[in-house]
C-alpha cells in the first residue's frame, strides 16, 4: 500500500515534469515561429526588389505603395490592353485610371509574351510569400496566447512572441529586470553607449507598442519604462503562477499613460 | 522617285535599329533573370537553414543531404507512424529504413498535428521556390541561346548568361579583353592582389566550367586563359557578325585543353 501511494506520486511528479518540459518546449516552437516569420519577410522583399527592377524593364513607370498589389498587378495587368475594370478590382478607380493611362505612353520595352510570364511566375512565388507569412502570423498569435497569456494581454502576441524571442524563452525572460526588457532589441544601442558614452537607447522592440511608438519623442522614455515593469509582472504570471492577471496589469499601465501625458501637458518647461 | 527610295531606306535604317534596340534589351532580361535565379537560390536556402531549424524541434535525427528531399520528408513524415513505403518512394529503401528506425528512437518533442501543419507550410513555400528556380533555369537558357548563341554554345547557357550578367550587357562583353573575361566574378581576388601583391587570380565565373573546375591546380590558368579567348571570340560574333562559328572554336578549344593536359604529362618537371 505504502509502495503503490509512493508509486502514484512518483508518476504524478514525472507526469509534471513531462508537462512543464512540454510546456517551454512551445515557447521554443514559439521562438522558430517568429524566427520564420523574419525569413520569409526577409526572403519576400529580396524578391520583390528583383520583381520590381525585372518588371520595370517592360513598364518602368508602374509605381503602386503596396508590395502585395504590385504582385497582383504583375499579373493581371496586361500594357498593351489595360482592362480597366480589372484594375479597378485590384487598385481602386483612381489608381487604375492613373495606371491605364501610364501604360498608354510607357516608355518600357515590349515584351514577348513569354517573357512576361516568367515574371509572373516570381510575382506569383511573392504572392505564396506573403500568403505564408499570413498563416505564420496567425499560428504565432495562437502559440504566444498559450505560452504566456498575461504578456499576450498585455503587449499584443506579435510583440510578446518577439519579446520571448529575443530572450531566447519563456523561462529568460522571466528573470530579466524592468531596464534589460525595456531595451531588448537595442543591444547594439546599448553597447555603443557603453562603448562610446552616447546617448543610451530608449527602447528596443517595445517601440513597436503603440503607446510608445506614437508618443511624442520625450515621453517614450517612461511610458518605455513603465511598460517594461509591468512586462516583468506579467512575464512572472506566466511562466510561474500561471494566473490572469493582465486586465489588472493593463489598466494601471493605461492609467500610468494617461498620468504621463498629463504631467507633460501641465508642465512642459520641467521637461526640456 | 529619288525622294521615295530616301524614305524607304531610311525606314528601313530605322527598322534595323529598332530591332537592333530590341536585341540588346533582350540581354537586358536575361540579366534580370540572372539576378532572379541568385535571389531564388537566397531565399530557399534561408528558409531552408530555418526549417531544419524548426523541424529539428521535433526530429532532430533526420539528416538528408539535399533540400528538396528533406522538403519532401517534413510533407510526408509521421514521426509516431512512419510509413516505409512512402518513404521509399522519397528517397529509396536503405534510407527510408534508417529514417523510420531513427524516427522510433527519437529525442525530439512530439508536437500536435497543428504544429506540424505550420512547419509543413513553410516547407511547401520552399518547395515552390525550388520549383520557381527550376522554370527560371531553364527560361534562362533558352534567352541566353537566343541572345548569344555561340557563347551559349562554347561554355553552357548558364555560364554565358553569368557573364553577360557580370559584365553588365553583351555589348559591354563583346569588348573586354580576355584577360579581364577570365577573371570576371573574381574582382575581389583582383583587388587584393593589386592591393596586397597576393597571387592574382586565374579564374572568376568560369570556373564553373567543368574543364577548369576539374583540372588539375596546375593547369587551370592555362586552360582558363585559353577558354577565355575563346569566349572573345564567340561574344564578338553574337555581339557583331550574327554567324555561328561556336562549333569550330568549341574543337579548337578542346584541342587546345588536350594539348596543355599532355604537355603536363609529358614534361612534369618543367611545370612546378
Amino acid at each position: 500500500m505504502t509502495f503503490e501511494r509512493a508509486s502514484r506520486e512518483e508518476l504524478i511528479a514525472r507526469a509534471k515534469g513531462g508537462v512543464r518540459e512540454a510546456y517551454f518546449k512551445r515557447d521554443k516552437l514559439l521562438i522558430q515561429t517568429v524566427g520564420a516569420i523574419t525569413e520569409t519577410d526577409k526572403a519576400a522583399n529580396l524578391l520583390f526588389e528583383r520583381l520590381r527592377e525585372w518588371y520595370g524593364v517592360h513598364f518602368p513607370e508602374l509605381s503602386v505603395g503596396e508590395p502585395l498589389k504590385y504582385c497582383e498587378l504583375v499579373l493581371n495587368l496586361d500594357k498593351k490592353n489595360p482592362d480597366l475594370d480589372e484594375l479597378k478590382k485590384i487598385i481602386g478607380e483612381q489608381k487604375a485610371r492613373e495606371i491605364a493611362s501610364k501604360a498608354g505612353s510607357s516608355i518600357g520595352a515590349d515584351l514577348t509574351p513569354a517573357d512576361v510570364d516568367e515574371i509572373k511566375l516570381l510575382a506569383n512565388g511573392i504572392i505564396q510569400l506573403y500568403k505564408l507569412r499570413e498563416k505564420l502570423d496567425a499560428y504565432q498569435a495562437t502559440l504566444a496566447r498559450e505560452v504566456c497569456p498575461n504578456l499576450s494581454y498585455l503587449v499584443e502576441p506579435a510583440l510578446a512572441a518577439r519579446l520571448i524571442s529575443k530572450a531566447g524563452g519563456l523561462a529568460r525572460l522571466a528573470v530579466l529586470p524592468a531596464s534589460t526588457i525595456q531595451v531588448l532589441g537595442a543591444e547594439k544601442a546599448l553597447f555603443k553607449h557603453l562603448r562610446s558614452h552616447t546617448r543610451p537607447p530608449k527602447h528596443g522592440v517595445i517601440f513597436q507598442h503603440p503607446y510608445i511608438g506614437n508618443a511624442p519623442k520625450k515621453q517614450r522614455g517612461k511610458i518605455a519604462r513603465a511598460l517594461a515593469t509591468k512586462i516583468t509582472i506579467a512575464v512572472k504570471a506566466d511562466a510561474y503562477s500561471k494566473h490572469f492577471i493582465a486586465k489588472e496589469l493593463k489598466e494601471k499601465f493605461e492609467a500610468r499613460v494617461k498620468n504621463i501625458r498629463e504631467s507633460a501637458q501641465t508642465a512642459p518647461a520641467q521637461r526640456v
